[in-house]
Order: structure tokens, then sequence, then C-alpha cells
């Protein structure tokens, strides 16, 4: 069984040095800060989930590559069941972490560049996909944390890459008989700096005279040229600042915690390099990524996460003495309505799966309801923030730190105060979790991770057959 | 194989006479009222679909009781490949028909029966389970169209059956050694006096005293003691006066047609009963007619319905120059979002279907996520009444008479004012079948059939496990 | 004082023959044909509020010209207080007729021609201002209806005037010494074949070029070269049908009555002309008219409709026992929330109202209140209409008719079987008139009635000052 | 003119010592610490404002008292100009401070204090009113910063303040010949530390038996027994961190900072005592707060808000290239259409508000457009804040630190991949600004202030006529 342990993880993590910043400042070994600390912890804990008997069969999977028992996180989906299988890990790991399961994102482009791989050298004779297994049977066999990057900087959003500064998106300034050279940067690139690995893929779609940008790559953590400058935000200073991190929100995973990776004339040796020029096929790469992704961002992780909501606004309530009021019980049936539809979706994406393409053994959800997914996701999870903060009330924002607790001078006071119909601790530890949700990074995290929402509109509107529904009307309006 | 064609169910109901009364008078004959006609035509139409060789596999099935090839309007659910198949049977037949296919409501009932029969007699050691499979293997013999009923007249809602008018809820007022004899009705009985037979279920989950009422059984229409009396809406007198139904808005099918029956002391042989005074059994038999019914009406019947709609929307901003419009194009991403929305909803719940009881061999379809189905359907398909009303404009409520197209005096004022994009002949049709939905009976409809929204919440709060997802929060939140 | 009564409109009204089709057929006679005869009931019905003494300071107004007391149906806004009477008055028709108060339109384009003469003879020395004065000062004496119509049919909406049919936009085809001669089509002309007069504004904003099309005009009914095509759908031929209209959900004003006004070469004598040419003032005029329609039509006649839904819906609840369930009080707050939303704009657009042009004496409301009055309306009447919907469930469609209870066959069992907490009769009588609005033309009508959404949008977007916002933001973000 | 500097508030402020703790620790100076700094910048900022020449008229008023020119936070509503001058002060402080001006929770108690301790007083034959008046003659004339407190801690919200632990509510624990003491706690006490008064209404409508807790009366800052706990939350961490605020997205004046306030046996004197034990006049006193509150909160102060959002949004568009897409001309569109509403509501309120009781002088907005102004709002700031989230995109959440463009080491990095259409500075300004709304305290904070929208909707139903309505609909359908 080529799967590794926490342990094994942790000890990895302990022996990277990537150049890192945060909050101004370098970060000198990743163990010893907060930040990095709770990236390090959750992606500890998916090894513990994996190797989980209870959670057998969907944490891990048979490789299509050499038939041994690895993590799902780096599987190629072959077939529906693998799809609904992925929507089980994605859900389970959110509702463990309350944060982002770390390998997930490079886990969504893998499938993208097996299946893309294969059909560029189906068309055009080149050996990307054998590069690409044999890639993937030594990360398989070491059970690596591969983080995938795709969103390029972008500058003037109006421009091309070549209308602007050239490193607005990365792309390759130079080819040698070893490898590529390239330059750019990644922002939102989730957990990257204690990953094993960091996949990159061309975030926009390229035209002809836009070559050097049609790029896909593996790299290794801290490879030379790399910089990482970790997110900074109120989030980021109340955990720098906690003296006990069980005060906060979500204690042990923490936020999810992105940087901007720049590559500063980062050199990549030929055998991991997956695209190189094929601007043609940029947008199958894309799209098959996107779809993946918003399957299972839109349909499980953010399922997962509202499931804690959930459970944390019923809490709040009932140890308000409000478990059982009318309005209540009416907003939290919304947001369970709310949620299965999330999910609804992202299992009729999985059950409306096909090869793609055929021949290539890659199964990829429809594109229409992961599309779907996403985009009821994206209002559905901030119609449950809102509830979800309705319910909660002020103490939410307002309430004092839980320190106090501890203050001799004030202690009783608090305890008296801030009680309900359960005792302050209680209370003020379900108030602060919703916190993390209401008043914290997530809302907008759910639009950013797979695309603004216009993206997936666009995608809906092109990929849906008006015209079938059209002569339907007319087959009964002019009969 | 056990299907009829077209025309021998044409020839049936050309012998049935039901006691009906429309509009204040009563029909003599069934085939020369306009009413009673379109939905014969529809009947029709969906004999004619299931033998068309390009729906076979889910217009027809294979029988459990006999292995013959029978319609799947009369097949028990042996699997979740069944679920999908009636997705796909209601689905074609409301995109086909644009209106109710009337083989459905007893198709959603027979399975809660097939189910609950057997049940009961596993629980009680009675024998309906295999008076209904003789039953049924005789209905699928003949093709017959079986009606369901279900919705009982209630009087006052706030009061059970005994505190008032007892009539208000059909039930038993006498046992005979032969059978049992019936008073009361049921309303928004759908097509029943076009059909061969009536499945009645009870319309209330009984207690202990309301034995009466527990009563399930099935009666071929126009038998003795039973009155049917049909809806009347402008709708009905449009249709009434049309010299040429091609000018109204679905000119074959025409509107959902339902009627009140009465049942005044109607017999009921004992072979035709499949549930007599137990009541612990009502509920059971309610929520799986109800989930099944939920399921398919709000995501397959009426995402047809929608589907419709859309391409009629789309066709009316093309015949105005409008069908590339940014805000046409938003629109109609809009609509398409809602409408798989609903249908992700119904494939979720199929496939999350179950055998129930364990044992029964029939295969219910996953209560929360028929019950979101619905619920999703409600709202979302009053939004997509709303926009597509929007789209068409004040055209689709304005409009003069198709009539005046070939009225001399005036046709050419017609023809040239009514045009846009397209002729006024082609553009008028699609306002005319858009009026259909965004000024028709569809809307309400939808909210009646399978129930107003409120019992679709009180059933989702009720099934949700909030206990599991407070723990989940609890062990982030509590760390 | 120089109001007439409503026996006096009978009158006049009793010696018009506009040449008039309905349903394909010459209407002959107005006063014995049942469509026309709810316009004129409901005109009829506005006079007596009129004179209704309850009712006097809001009916009626002191003119601007003489001094006398008016209606206000022909009265010019010459204050904020005027435009907070004018919703006063709007709300009242609505809650009294259930349909058109067919003043109204004439009443909103009033002002903007008063607006706009004034401003094009202070910038080109022209005098339509004090022909339009001494109109004014005739109709105001003799209490004419005027009837007002602004759209055309505008045929491919991506097209002006002049790159297609010419006809598709009413305009000047000859001008004579002692008048004009239009060509071309209004349409959703409301009530105009009862009313004494229509008034003609151009449809368009008209660019150089189009001097044709700017033209403004009023006529009298029936006009030689004019003819009426009234609309017809079901509510049409429900009331052709009944025998007795109290069976109707609205039985005495019925549906808001519109036709397709064609001019084919009809002439007008100047007096009558107020603007022939003077294209760079078609914007101005339409918008005027816009900004008041839209502040009534959204923000008070809407609301007194919506006034009536919230009525019936309550009734009907009570009818059926629940008139206090939570789900019920719920609903029926969502419902109140709505309406008195959209009345809070349309108040907000005359509190903010102003002189327009400065010296002209004309008021005009806020252009931004007036169009989120109406585009607010426009969501949430539909959300009003699914609400009631929901509430009055499937008897609002599927409801036998009313004839059935003097059928002596089975009047007992309609009686028996559909009444609720209340007797059959009663029941009906509101499940009916629900029937009229839930199932009815109001929902489309609300979106035309003042022009589609994406045109109050467009308007809202560019009169908005995002500028100033960006200073604020700036001023802050960036100290 | 009885009208203070910033300056001579500052002075004040650098004298107080309330025993304040934030975060586990005592703070011991006001002035020198981040959070209380914070608080002092935005009451100064409105001292400021309100010496502005350019806001006379409503930043400032005549006092009914005196006559003389004083600051409209200490001004008693005498007409409904008030009420819209009221309006413009809460929009005007929102938009130039970001954060709470804390001169107003304390302002919209003050009318419902002064008419109802008339009232009082006219019943009963008390005193309250005089020396209401004293205190406010003499706060006037020192131009104090009176804060209000009006949230009971209220432990088990299903639970009686007799049912519970008694200090759940603030109340009488003792009378005294010269005063009484009082035992409680207020919470969301907004900027109380920092100001020169507190004024507490009780929280509850109390009932017979209940007299205890029916008391109001105003208090000077730090006075014994009072003790203020801080809120702690992630935006206080990174306030505390800070080297420069400027890269804190709001920078001078911060959060809404609220404190728990414990009042453990505090002595208040006779003549700051407002109510006492008049249980029968606790509703009268929380509805008219509430109603003036609801109007401000929600129809101006967060219309402030929102207009700092839409430009800040509309910015950012800008600063990606994106001004001027159609994807973001919809959603701006949107967000004005929501703001605006806000505002007409609270317009409507202020419109249709009257003298309360009759005869006070004391102006009180209409209770139900104050209601639903807040209701609009609660949803309406929620969907602001996703709009602007998904116009924002990611960078709102995953921007490094400001620091960074200060660190020799990365900050040509962090200007070349941070720029857009706009600098890199410039561009992480508004990102900044806008994580402080799309990720932060006021989407929770707005359903707080002025309580939860279940307390909005209860009132709405039960102060709406539905009788009225009822009779409406049955004149029509009953005809």
């Amino acid at each position: 069984m080529a799967i590794k342990t926490a342990e094994q993880y942790r000890e990895r993590v302990s022996k990277l040095s990537p150049r890192l910043f945060i909050g101004g400042k370098r970060v000198e070994k990743l163990t010893e800060h907060p930040i990095p600390r709770g990236v390090i912890e959750a992606t500890a804990r998916v090894y513990e989930l994996t190797m989980d008997p209870r959670y057998e069969g969907f944490m891990t999977a048979p490789s299509h590559l050499t038939g041994d028992t690895i993590s799902r996180a780096l599987h190629i989906h072959q077939s529906k069941e693998d799809l609904f299988r992925r929507l089980d890990m994605a859900r389970l790991s959110a509702q463990k972490l309350g944060t982002c399961n770390y390998r997930c994102p490079g886990n969504e482009m893998l499938p993208s560049v097996a299946s893309t791989t294969w059909e560029i050298d189906h068309v055009k004779g080149t050996h990307y996909h054998d590069r690409f297994n044999d890639y993937m049977k030594w990360a398989q066999a070491e059970d690596l944390v591969v983080s995938g990057s795709v969103t390029d900087p972008r500058g003037d959003r109006s421009k091309r890459p070549l209308e602007q500064d050239p490193d607005s998106y990365i792309h390759v300034v130079e080819k040698r008989v070893d490898g590529i050279v390239v330059n750019g940067a990644k922002q939102h690139a989730t957990g990257a700096y204690a990953a094993d690995e960091t996949l990159v893929l061309p975030g926009l779609s390229c035209r002809r005279g836009e070559e050097a940008y049609a790029v896909a790559f593996v790299i290794p953590n801290g490879t030379e040229g790399m910089t990482y400058i970790g997110q900074y935000n109120p989030y980021t200073a109340e955990r720098e600042c906690a003296e006990d991190i069980h005060s906060i929100g979500n204690p042990i995973y923490g936020q999810r915690e992105t940087c901007l990776v720049v590559f500063d004339h980062v050199f990549v040796p030929w055998e991991r390099v997956f695209m190189c020029g094929e601007v043609e096929f940029t947008q199958p790469l894309i799209t098959r990524f996107a779809k993946t992704h918003r399957m299972n961002c839109g349909g499980a992780c953010k399922v997962g996460f509202m499931d804690l909501i959930l459970g944390a606004a019923q809490l709040m309530a009932e140890h308000n003495g409000l478990g059982k009021a009318s309005h209540i019980v009416q907003k939290m049936t919304r947001m369970i309505q709310i949620n299965q539809t999330s999910l609804a979706c992202a299992m009729a994406a999985a059950q409306l799966g096909k090869e793609e393409p055929l021949g290539s053994g890659v199964f990829m959800p429809d594109e229409s309801m992961s599309n779907i997914a996403k985009l009821n996701t994206n209002d559905g999870f901030w119609e449950v923030l809102a509830l979800a903060g309705d319910i909660a009330g002020g103490i939410a924002v307002t309430m004092p730190s839980e320190e106090e607790l501890r203050n001799p001078e004030i202690k009783d006071y608090v305890g008296k105060y801030l009680k309900g119909a359960a005792p302050a601790e209680k209370r003020m530890r379900i108030a602060k979790f919703l916190q993390n949700w209401v008043a914290g990074l997530h809302g907008v995290g759910t639009y950013q991770g797979s695309g603004p929402s216009q993206n997936q509109a666009m995608v809906l509107y092109r990929i849906t057959d008006l015209e079938e529904k059209k002569r339907m009307a007319q087959e009964l309006a002019e009969a």
C-alpha cells in the first residue's frame, strides 16, 4: 500500500525550506510559525483520515497505473464511481478540517493533465502522457502532497499577456536542451509552501502567438528562483498573537492559507513539463480542470463547510434557549435546502460524467452540472452565512476574548454574562467558531475558488443547447 | 409485449361514459367535448411515445411480475436505474405534451402501494400484496390508464376528519362480505374521467380512531355513485369558444385538466381494496408516494415544462431581434441554472434511492433530495415564469386573437404590426404559447402538484440529522 | 367645479363608435359588448370616486390654468404635494377596481408634455406650450378621459425605424397647412376605445434624421383612419361566455383591456400637435413620462393591487381554517414587506421630486427612485403572486365553475366539497378572485407597464454618480 | 452656539479612566491603546463634521429647550423635517467614517425617552420629563457624547428575567432616598468607554411583577461599579499588531467597537433616573427607540456604508481593467438598487412620521416603514457584500500585507504582481478596504444593530391592518 503516515509527511515537511514571507517577515522554519503550522496540521490530518479504516474506499483508491492502493488525492478518475467517491473525500475533509484540504487543488488538476496529455500525444505524436504517468507513479509511490496553481496575476484583465507586462502570466523565457526556464507568478496558491510539489497549469486559454504561455509543469517545493509570499489579514494577525490557539475560531486548522508564488527564471527539466506551446490544448486543459474543480469545490467541499455552519448555528440557537423556535426552524430548513441543493448538483455532475477524450480512460464530470454546482454554491454559501449570522446574533462579532475567562479580575463577569442556556465557555466557543465563517474569509474564498460567477455563467450559456429547446417549443406552439 | 396502441386506448375511451359536468353542464360524450378531448389527445400521445423505438428502455420496462415488456407508466421501480428512467419518461412526456402526462400520477402511487401492501402483509399477515399484484398483472396486460387521486377536500384544515363533516375525507361507511362502501371526494384528480381506472389513497396520516379513513382502493371509470366535476377557468372558456384550436396556446394538449371526483356510497369489491383500517401504515404509504411524486413532479415533469419555456423565451427574443442581447443572455442563463438545478436534485434522489422496506423489492428515491427537488422547483418555476414574462413582454397578454389574421378587414394591419424579426403568425404563435405559461394555470399547479411548500419544508427539517452536524461543529470548535 | 358625473361619461361613451375588433369580430356597440363594458364600468367608477367627498383633495385638484377644481386625472403636477396625492389616487383606484384606472396612463403623460412643450418653446421659440394649455383648459372643463399611447410595435428591435418597415413606429407622412398626417400604430393602448381622446407620444428617443418620428399629438376617439384591435386571451373568452359575470374573478371591472391602435393616414390639426420634428426633445419627453409612470405604476397602482392580493390570500387562509398558522403568518409578512417597499420607493420619488425644467412650474419625481420603485415591483409583484398562489392552493386553478352551485344535479356536492371553514360560495369567490391574479394577466402586465426591467436598470446605472462614491471610498481607503 | 470642538472632546476623553479590559488585559490609558483610539478618532471626526459649515442644518439643530444651536446628535426630533435631517446626518457620518458614528445610538434613544417620560408624567403625575429636560439642557450645553445601551445579556432567551439568574437583565436592587442601585450588564454597547455618558434603557418589555426591570437612567463614564469588557476578534488583533495602521482596511476609524458594560451595584442619583417601575411604559419606550433606530440604522447608516462599498467595488473593477464590463455593470446596478431601496424606506418612515404622543412635541418615524427599512437592509446588505466580494475577487482575502511593499527583498515582486490597471499600492489599498467589509464584522453587525430580523418581522405583521385589505378584496370578489 503506497500510503504514507502523517508522521512521514511531518518529517518531510520539517526538511522543507521554501523562501517564504508572511506579514513582511521571512519565515525561517515552517513548523515553528503559527500560520504554516495550521496548513501542516490540516495536511497531516488528511493523511490520518486516509489511514482510517472507516474511510477506506473513498480516501483511498487503486492506482490505474500500478494497481497499488494509493491516496485518492493522487488518483486519476477512471469511472463515475471515482467521481462520486471524490465527492465523499472532499466533503469528509471539509467537515473534519473546517478549512482547505490542501491535497485537493492539485488533485483536481491531475485528471485534466492526464486527459489532455493523452490527447496532445494522440493528435500531435508527442510524449507528454508517458512523462506524466512516470511522474504520477513516483508521486503515488511516495504519497506526495501535490499542490496546484492556476491563477496568474493577470494585471489589466482587459489585456492579453502580450499587450502588457509579459510576466503578468507565467511563460517560458528560454528553452534549453534539458528543460525550460519560466517567469511569472501564480496567486491564491493554496498551501503551496507546505506541499511537496506544485503543479502549474496555464491560467488562460491561449491563442496562436501566445505559445510561450501554453505551459504546464510540476516543480518541487523551494526550487531555486521560487519565492512564496503568504497572505496576511486579520485572521493571520489573530493567530500570530494568540497565546492559546484554542481561543481562535477554528483552532487547529485555521484559515485556508494561500500565497503568491513567484517564479523568477525558474528551471524545469523536460521530464516535468506536460505542455509546452500547444496553444490549442490550453482551453481543454483548463476546462477539464474547471469542471472537476467546480464539482468538488461547489458541491462537496463547501457542502462540508455548510454542514459545520448548520451544526454550529443550531448549537448557538440551543445555547440561547431557542433551539425549537419557529423562526429558527425556518432558517435551518432553508440552510438545509441550500446545502443539499449544492450536493445534488455535484452528484448529478458525477452521474453524468464521461470518459474524456474517449480512449483516454479519464473520467470527467458533466460540465453543465459542475458549473451549476458552483453557481448555486456561490449564492447559497453567502445566504447560509447570512442566515447563520442572523441566528448567531451580535455576539459573533462583539464577543470579548476567551482570555477574559482566565482573567481573574473579570472572569466571573464574563462567565455570568456570556452564558445562555449553556455555560459561557461552551457558548463562546461556538460563537467564535461561527465568527470564523460569518465574519471570515470563506465568503470571498467561495467565489475565488474555481473562479468568479461570471465564468460559470458564461460556460453554462455557451454549452446549453438552446436550439433543441426551441425545437420542442415550436413543435407544440406551431402544431 | 403488453403494450397497447393509441388507437386501442381511443377505442376504450370512446366507450366510457362517466357522469361528468363541466361549466355547469353535463358532458354527454367525452370524445366530443373540447376539454376531455385534450386529455384524450395527451394520453394517446403518451401511448405513441411508448411505442416509439427511440424511447424504448425508458417509456417501457420489463414487468417484475411477468417479465413482459410493459409501459413504464405501470411499472414498479425495482432499482435505482428504474428511478432514473422514470425521470427520463416524465421529462420527455412534459416536453412533448406541454401539459400533464395523465398516466403519471397513478404511476407515482403504484410503487408506494406495492411497498406498503408488502409491509402490511409482512407485519400483520394480511394479503393485500397478492391482491395488488394480481391487479397489476391484469392492468399491465391490458395496458390501462390508472389515474391517481389523493387529495381530499379537507374542509376546515385545522380540524381532523371526525371533528367536522365526516365526508371531508374519503372513508368507509360500510363493510360487506364482498367489499366496502365509501363516501367522500377527491379533488385535483388529474384526467380521471378519461382514465380506465382511478387509484385512491388516503390523503392524511391517520390516527387511532380514524380507521375508516385508512382506505386505499382502485376503481373503474364511471362506477356507480361516482360523479366527476371538471375544473372551469378562463382557459376552459377559451378552448370551448375556439373556432380553430390552433390559435390557442398549447393547441392539441391544452391544460392539465382535473376534476373533483365525488364518491357517493360507492361499492368497491375486496379484490380492489389495498388497505382498510391499518392506520399505522397511512403515514408510510403517503410518504412513499410523496417522495416519488416530488422527485418526478419537481425534478422531471416541471423540468420538461421549463425546457419548453426556455425554448419559447429564446424564440421570442429572436423574433424580436434581441436573441443575443446581453440582458437576454443573462436571463436565459439564470433560467438554465434553475432548470438544471431541479433536475440535479431529482437525479440525486434517484442516485440515493433504496429498496424500501428491505425485502420488498420496491425502490424509493431519497426523501430529502426528492423534497428538495420540489422545493427548488416551487420557487424556481415561478422565477422562470417571471423571467419568461419579462422576455416575452406585453404581447404575451395584450395580443389580439390569431383569428384577426384571417379577418379580411384588418389582417394586413395585424400582419404588419405584429411582426418582429419574424412574420406575425410565427411570432404570435410563440407569444400565445408563452401566454399559456406566464399567464396560465401552471404556476399554481406547480405548488399544488405534490403539495404546498410548507409540507416539503416540514419533512425536510424533520428528516435531517442536525445532531450529526452539531457533533462535527463541536469537534472543531471545542478542539 | 369642472367635474363630470359617471352618468355624463356613460352618455358620452354611448355615442362613441370607434372601428373596434375583438376576437375576430367587429364590435358594433361599445356598451353592449362585455369587454368594453368592463372598461366603461371601471372608468365610470373612477368618476364616482372623484365625486366622493371622502377622496376630495386627492381625486381632485385645483387647475393651475383656471383655478377650477378638476379631476386629478387631468392635473399637471405643480408641487411635491401633487406627486404624493397622485400616489394616493393611483393606489385608491387600484384598490377599488382591481384593474386599470383607465384615466391613469394619459395622466402620466400630460405633465411630461407640459414640461417639454414649455422647454421646446423656451429654447426654440415655438408655441407648443400655449397650444397644449389651450387643449388642457378644454379637456379639464369637459372632464374628458384622455387615454395615452406610447409603445410602437417596433418590429425588429435591433433596428432603427428607418432601417425597417417605416411604419414600425408612428411618424408624419405629410405636413399640411392645417395639420399633419400620421401613419403607424401603438400597442398596449389601455382602454383607448372607451376614452374620449388618445394622447400619442413618440416611443423612442429620436436621432437626427428621424424627425418624422418626433411627433406628439392628441386625437379624438374614432377619428377617421383609426382602427382599434382589442386584445384577446382566455380571460376575454371567459367573460364573453359568462352567463353571470359574478362567477368571474373580478366580476365588474375585469381585466386591463388594451388594444392595438392603427393610424392609417390619420389627419391631426396643428392645434392638437405638441411636437413635430424636435428630435432632441424626444429623450426628455419620454424620460419625464417614464419616471412619472414608473413612480405611479410601480409604487402605487401595483401597491393597490397587492393590497387586494394580500387581503384575498389572508381570507383564503382563513376560509381554509389556517389564518393564524405560522407559515401563513411568515408568507403574509413577506408580502407586506414587498408591498410597503414598493410604496416607500414611490414616496421617496415624490419626496425628492423637483420642478423640471426650472421655471416650467411642472414637478417631476426623482428618476432614480421612480425607476427603483418599478424595479422592486417587477420582482416583488411576481413574488407576491407566487406566495399568494402557494397560500391559495390548487383550488385557484382546479375549481369548478360557480355555475355548478346552481346546477340542481350536483350543487349539493359542490356545496359540500368546496366549503372550508367558510361556505363554498364564499370560498369559491375568493379563490376565483385569486385566480384572476395568480393565473392571470397582471404578472406580465406588471413588466409591460412602463417597460421591461432592462430599461429601468439601464437608466438607473446611467444616472447614478459612481464617481462620488469612488471618491468617498478612496478618502477612507487611501487615508 | 453650544457646540464643542474636536479638541475639546479629545481633552475630555483624555481625562477618562474607565475600568476597561481588551483581549485579556486592562487598558490603562484610552488614548494610547489602538482600539479606543479608533473610537476617539471617529468621535472627534463627528465633532469636526458638526463644525463644518457645509453640513450646517443637518449636523446641527436648534434646541427645542433653549433655542441654542446644538449638535443634532443631542436633538429631540420636533418635526418630520428633523427626521429627514437625521437621515442626512447618519448617512454622512457613515460615508465619512466607514464605521460607527459613536454619537448615534444614544441619539436614537433620547427622543424615545423624551416622548415616554412626557407620557408617564401625563398619565401618572410623575416628574420624569422635567428631570430629563434638565439633563438634556446640560448635556446640550456641554455637547456631550451620550452613548446608549439597550441589549441585556438575556441568558436563556426562552426564560423571563425572574425565571433565571436575575442579573441576566439590568434591574434595581435597592431604592434609596437619593437614588437607586442597579445590577446587571449591557452588551454590544457601542463606543461606551470613550463616551461622556451612557444612557441605559430596559431591554425587554416588562410585565407586572417585573417592576425592578423597568428602569431607565443615564450615568457618567467610569462610575464606580462599572466595568467595560471590550470585544476582541481578528480585526482587534490586526490593529494591535500593525506597525503602520495605514495598511489596515479602514485605517483611521477602524471597526465598530463595542463592549460588555457590567453594572455591579452601581448607584444612580434620582435626577438621572427616567423610569423606575412603570412596567406598562417599557413597551412604548422600546418600540419608540426601535423604530427610530431601525429607520436610521437600516435606511441611512448602512446606506452610507453601502455607498462606500459600491465606490470601492467600482474602483476595484477599474483597477482590474474591468470597469465597464457588462457583468460588472449588472452587479453594480443591483447594488445601487439595493442601496436606494433602503434609503427610500427610511425616507418614507420620515415622511409618515408623527408627533407621539400627541402633545409631547416629539416626532417619531412610521413604525411599518422603519421596520421595513431594516428588514430590507438586513438581506440587502449581505447581498451587497456578496456582490462586492465577487467583484473584488480572491485578492480581498488572499492579499499579502502591505508591509511587503516596504520589504526590500520582495517589494519588486509585490509591486509587479499585485498591480492591475492601477499600481499595486493603490489596488491593494482598495482590496484591503473591501476586505474590511466582505470578510469583516459589518455583515453580522447589520443584523445585530436594532435587533434580529425576526423582531422586525413580528412587529410588521402585528401592526399591519389585514382586516382592511380583506374588506377591499371582499368588496370586489363578492360584488
